[in-house]
Protein backbone atom coordinates (compact mmCIF):
# COMPACT_ATOMS: atom_id res chain seq x y z
CA UNK A 1 0.00 0.00 0.00
CA UNK A 2 1.28 3.34 -0.48
CA UNK A 3 1.26 6.88 0.69
CA UNK A 4 -1.11 8.06 -1.80
CA UNK A 5 -3.58 5.02 -1.15
CA UNK A 6 -3.22 5.78 2.38
CA UNK A 7 -4.07 9.85 2.01
CA UNK A 8 -7.44 8.50 -0.15
CA UNK A 9 -8.61 6.44 2.07
CA UNK A 10 -8.58 9.28 4.71
CA UNK A 11 -10.16 11.49 2.55
CA UNK A 12 -12.69 8.92 1.85
CA UNK A 13 -13.38 9.07 5.97
CA UNK A 14 -12.82 12.57 6.41
CA UNK A 15 -15.85 13.93 4.47
CA UNK A 16 -19.45 11.99 3.82
CA UNK A 17 -22.35 13.89 2.88
CA UNK A 18 -24.28 10.69 4.00
CA UNK A 19 -23.07 11.58 7.48
CA UNK A 20 -25.44 13.91 9.31
CA UNK A 21 -22.75 15.62 11.57
CA UNK A 22 -20.71 16.06 8.41
CA UNK A 23 -19.67 19.59 7.38
CA UNK A 24 -19.69 18.50 3.58
CA UNK A 25 -23.18 18.20 3.76
CA UNK A 26 -23.35 22.47 4.55
CA UNK A 27 -21.31 22.95 1.88
CA UNK A 28 -23.54 21.03 -0.46
CA UNK A 29 -26.41 22.77 0.32
CA UNK A 30 -25.13 26.42 -0.27
CA UNK A 31 -24.00 25.16 -3.45
CA UNK A 32 -27.17 22.77 -3.92
CA UNK A 33 -30.17 25.57 -2.53
CA UNK A 34 -32.41 26.87 -5.05
CA UNK A 35 -30.40 30.47 -4.83
CA UNK A 36 -26.91 29.12 -4.21
CA UNK A 37 -27.13 26.35 -7.39
CA UNK A 38 -28.45 29.43 -9.47
CA UNK A 39 -26.01 32.20 -8.49
CA UNK A 40 -22.89 29.34 -9.16
CA UNK A 41 -24.51 28.90 -12.46
CA UNK A 42 -24.79 32.60 -13.30
CA UNK A 43 -21.31 33.16 -12.49
CA UNK A 44 -19.87 30.68 -14.33
CA UNK A 45 -20.20 32.65 -17.46
CA UNK A 46 -18.57 35.60 -16.26
CA UNK A 47 -18.04 38.08 -13.27
CA UNK A 48 -20.76 39.80 -12.21
CA UNK A 49 -22.03 43.02 -10.11
CA UNK A 50 -24.60 42.57 -7.93
CA UNK A 51 -27.77 43.74 -9.62
CA UNK A 52 -26.36 42.30 -12.77
CA UNK A 53 -26.67 39.01 -10.64
CA UNK A 54 -30.00 39.75 -9.43
CA UNK A 55 -31.32 40.08 -12.80
CA UNK A 56 -29.98 37.06 -13.66
CA UNK A 57 -31.12 35.05 -10.77
CA UNK A 58 -34.60 35.62 -11.63
CA UNK A 59 -36.76 35.39 -8.63
CA UNK A 60 -34.05 36.13 -6.38
CA UNK A 61 -34.62 38.80 -3.34
CA UNK A 62 -32.06 41.43 -2.27
CA UNK A 63 -31.67 40.09 1.01
CA UNK A 64 -31.10 36.20 -0.05
CA UNK A 65 -29.04 37.07 -3.08
CA UNK A 66 -27.10 39.05 -0.45
CA UNK A 67 -26.71 35.94 2.50
CA UNK A 68 -26.18 33.28 -0.88
CA UNK A 69 -22.68 35.05 -1.63
CA UNK A 70 -21.95 35.33 1.65
CA UNK A 71 -22.26 31.79 2.47
CA UNK A 72 -20.41 31.51 -1.33
CA UNK A 73 -17.91 33.42 -0.18
CA UNK A 74 -17.13 31.93 3.31
CA UNK A 75 -17.03 28.61 1.70
CA UNK A 76 -14.15 29.94 -0.85
CA UNK A 77 -16.51 29.88 -3.90
CA UNK A 78 -16.63 33.40 -4.22
CA UNK A 79 -14.38 35.71 -4.70
CA UNK A 80 -15.95 39.38 -4.02
CA UNK A 81 -13.87 42.21 -5.40
CA UNK A 82 -14.51 46.06 -4.61
CA UNK A 83 -13.26 48.39 -6.81
CA UNK A 84 -12.14 51.49 -5.69
CA UNK A 85 -13.98 53.50 -7.91
CA UNK A 86 -16.99 56.02 -6.82
CA UNK A 87 -19.22 55.40 -6.61
CA UNK A 88 -17.79 52.06 -5.26
CA UNK A 89 -18.78 48.97 -7.90
CA UNK A 90 -18.56 45.31 -6.47
CA UNK A 91 -18.03 42.59 -8.90
CA UNK A 92 -18.68 38.72 -7.95
CA UNK A 93 -16.55 35.88 -9.45
CA UNK A 94 -16.02 32.43 -8.96
CA UNK A 95 -12.90 31.35 -7.13
CA UNK A 96 -10.84 27.92 -9.57
CA UNK A 97 -12.54 25.96 -6.44
CA UNK A 98 -15.97 27.52 -7.43
CA UNK A 99 -15.21 26.82 -10.93
CA UNK A 100 -14.59 23.11 -10.34
CA UNK A 101 -18.09 22.94 -8.14
CA UNK A 102 -20.10 24.58 -10.98
CA UNK A 103 -18.58 22.53 -13.94
CA UNK A 104 -20.27 19.65 -11.71
CA UNK A 105 -23.88 22.03 -10.78
CA UNK A 106 -24.20 22.85 -14.76
CA UNK A 107 -23.82 19.49 -15.63
CA UNK A 108 -26.86 18.20 -13.32
CA UNK A 109 -29.08 21.25 -14.45
CA UNK A 110 -28.59 20.67 -18.46
CA UNK A 111 -29.11 17.25 -17.19
CA UNK A 112 -32.59 17.97 -15.52
CA UNK A 113 -33.34 20.54 -18.49
CA UNK A 114 -32.86 17.81 -20.97
CA UNK A 115 -34.85 15.79 -18.90
CA UNK A 116 -38.15 17.42 -18.37
CA UNK A 117 -40.19 16.33 -21.24
CA UNK A 118 -39.83 12.68 -19.66
CA UNK A 119 -40.73 14.31 -16.13
CA UNK A 120 -43.53 16.00 -16.87
CA UNK A 121 -44.85 13.17 -18.63
CA UNK A 122 -44.24 11.40 -15.71
CA UNK A 123 -46.09 13.45 -13.80
CA UNK A 124 -48.76 13.05 -15.71
CA UNK A 125 -49.11 9.46 -15.41
CA UNK A 126 -48.71 9.74 -11.64
CA UNK A 127 -51.61 11.99 -11.31
CA UNK A 128 -53.75 9.90 -13.92
CA UNK A 129 -53.44 7.06 -11.48
CA UNK A 130 -53.12 8.74 -7.86
CA UNK A 131 -56.48 10.58 -8.92
CA UNK A 132 -58.12 6.89 -10.84
CA UNK A 133 -57.44 5.49 -6.91
CA UNK B 1 -29.82 24.91 -40.42
CA UNK B 2 -30.70 21.19 -40.12
CA UNK B 3 -34.19 20.55 -38.35
CA UNK B 4 -31.60 18.82 -35.33
CA UNK B 5 -30.31 22.35 -34.47
CA UNK B 6 -34.27 23.99 -34.27
CA UNK B 7 -34.83 20.98 -32.20
CA UNK B 8 -32.28 21.52 -30.16
CA UNK B 9 -33.10 25.67 -30.36
CA UNK B 10 -36.17 24.60 -29.04
CA UNK B 11 -34.96 22.72 -26.24
CA UNK B 12 -32.96 25.44 -25.25
CA UNK B 13 -35.48 27.86 -25.19
CA UNK B 14 -38.10 25.47 -23.36
CA UNK B 15 -36.54 24.81 -20.13
CA UNK B 16 -34.32 26.94 -18.10
CA UNK B 17 -34.19 26.81 -14.18
CA UNK B 18 -32.93 31.04 -14.61
CA UNK B 19 -36.36 31.41 -15.67
CA UNK B 20 -38.67 31.87 -12.37
CA UNK B 21 -41.62 30.04 -14.20
CA UNK B 22 -39.37 27.04 -15.40
CA UNK B 23 -40.86 23.74 -14.18
CA UNK B 24 -37.27 22.62 -14.55
CA UNK B 25 -36.64 24.89 -11.74
CA UNK B 26 -39.10 22.51 -9.30
CA UNK B 27 -37.51 19.23 -10.36
CA UNK B 28 -33.96 21.04 -9.62
CA UNK B 29 -35.09 21.32 -6.37
CA UNK B 30 -36.42 17.72 -5.59
CA UNK B 31 -33.23 16.49 -6.77
CA UNK B 32 -30.71 19.10 -4.91
CA UNK B 33 -33.14 19.15 -2.20
CA UNK B 34 -31.33 18.14 1.22
CA UNK B 35 -32.70 15.20 1.45
CA UNK B 36 -33.90 14.35 -2.42
CA UNK B 37 -30.43 14.45 -3.32
CA UNK B 38 -28.79 11.93 -0.58
CA UNK B 39 -31.90 9.75 -1.28
CA UNK B 40 -30.67 9.61 -5.46
CA UNK B 41 -27.19 9.09 -3.87
CA UNK B 42 -28.37 6.51 -1.88
CA UNK B 43 -29.80 4.38 -4.79
CA UNK B 44 -27.41 4.72 -7.27
CA UNK B 45 -26.07 2.25 -5.29
CA UNK B 46 -28.97 -0.29 -5.87
CA UNK B 47 -32.83 -1.13 -4.77
CA UNK B 48 -33.37 -0.12 -0.70
CA UNK B 49 -36.22 -0.67 1.36
CA UNK B 50 -38.02 2.21 3.06
CA UNK B 51 -36.12 1.08 6.44
CA UNK B 52 -33.13 0.82 4.84
CA UNK B 53 -32.94 4.10 2.86
CA UNK B 54 -33.62 5.76 6.18
CA UNK B 55 -30.67 4.50 7.78
CA UNK B 56 -28.45 5.20 4.82
CA UNK B 57 -29.99 8.90 4.57
CA UNK B 58 -28.34 9.56 8.34
CA UNK B 59 -31.00 12.37 10.27
CA UNK B 60 -34.01 12.11 7.78
CA UNK B 61 -37.28 11.65 9.41
CA UNK B 62 -39.63 8.87 8.04
CA UNK B 63 -42.38 11.84 7.35
CA UNK B 64 -39.61 13.88 5.40
CA UNK B 65 -38.20 10.53 3.40
CA UNK B 66 -41.72 9.11 2.79
CA UNK B 67 -42.29 12.74 1.21
CA UNK B 68 -39.13 13.29 -1.04
CA UNK B 69 -40.21 9.55 -2.35
CA UNK B 70 -43.09 10.84 -3.47
CA UNK B 71 -41.99 13.58 -5.35
CA UNK B 72 -39.20 11.51 -7.18
CA UNK B 73 -41.37 9.38 -7.97
CA UNK B 74 -44.04 11.79 -9.49
CA UNK B 75 -40.95 13.27 -11.42
CA UNK B 76 -39.81 9.78 -12.57
CA UNK B 77 -36.96 9.17 -11.26
CA UNK B 78 -37.67 7.01 -8.67
CA UNK B 79 -39.27 3.41 -8.71
CA UNK B 80 -41.57 2.18 -6.15
CA UNK B 81 -42.20 -1.76 -6.60
CA UNK B 82 -44.51 -2.81 -3.90
CA UNK B 83 -43.49 -7.28 -3.71
CA UNK B 84 -46.42 -9.63 -3.67
CA UNK B 85 -45.54 -11.16 0.06
CA UNK B 86 -46.40 -11.09 3.08
CA UNK B 87 -45.95 -8.70 4.86
CA UNK B 88 -45.94 -6.39 2.13
CA UNK B 89 -42.44 -5.54 0.95
CA UNK B 90 -42.03 -2.59 -0.82
CA UNK B 91 -38.45 -2.04 -3.03
CA UNK B 92 -37.69 1.25 -4.41
CA UNK B 93 -34.73 1.65 -7.38
CA UNK B 94 -33.57 4.78 -9.72
CA UNK B 95 -35.28 4.83 -12.90
CA UNK B 96 -32.88 5.02 -16.09
CA UNK B 97 -33.66 8.88 -16.12
CA UNK B 98 -33.14 8.56 -11.72
CA UNK B 99 -30.23 7.09 -13.16
CA UNK B 100 -28.75 9.76 -15.30
CA UNK B 101 -29.19 12.38 -13.34
CA UNK B 102 -28.32 10.29 -10.12
CA UNK B 103 -24.54 10.39 -11.92
CA UNK B 104 -24.03 14.11 -12.18
CA UNK B 105 -25.50 14.80 -8.89
CA UNK B 106 -22.61 12.00 -7.72
CA UNK B 107 -20.22 14.05 -9.62
CA UNK B 108 -21.04 17.15 -7.39
CA UNK B 109 -21.45 15.56 -4.04
CA UNK B 110 -17.80 14.11 -5.12
CA UNK B 111 -16.81 17.24 -5.80
CA UNK B 112 -17.66 18.96 -3.05
CA UNK B 113 -16.58 16.21 -0.76
CA UNK B 114 -13.12 16.49 -2.40
CA UNK B 115 -12.98 20.70 -2.05
CA UNK B 116 -13.98 20.44 2.22
CA UNK B 117 -9.92 21.04 3.41
CA UNK B 118 -10.10 23.92 0.89
CA UNK B 119 -13.70 25.20 1.84
CA UNK B 120 -12.53 24.78 5.78
CA UNK B 121 -10.04 26.14 5.74
CA UNK B 122 -11.60 29.21 3.45
CA UNK B 123 -13.86 29.69 6.47
CA UNK B 124 -11.21 30.17 8.91
CA UNK B 125 -9.79 32.83 6.41
CA UNK B 126 -13.00 34.91 6.77
CA UNK B 127 -14.04 34.64 9.52
CA UNK B 128 -10.63 35.85 11.01
CA UNK B 129 -11.09 38.43 8.48
CA UNK B 130 -14.49 39.39 9.66
CA UNK B 131 -13.55 38.73 13.32
CA UNK B 132 -10.73 41.60 13.06
CA UNK B 133 -13.45 44.30 11.48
Amino acid sequence: MTASTDLDDLDDLAYDVFAKACPSRGTLEHVTGRWGGLTLGALYEGSLRFNELRRRVDGVSEKMLSQTLHALERDGLVHREAQPTNPPRVDYELTPLGRRVAERLLALIHCVEGAMDDVLAARERYDATRGAR
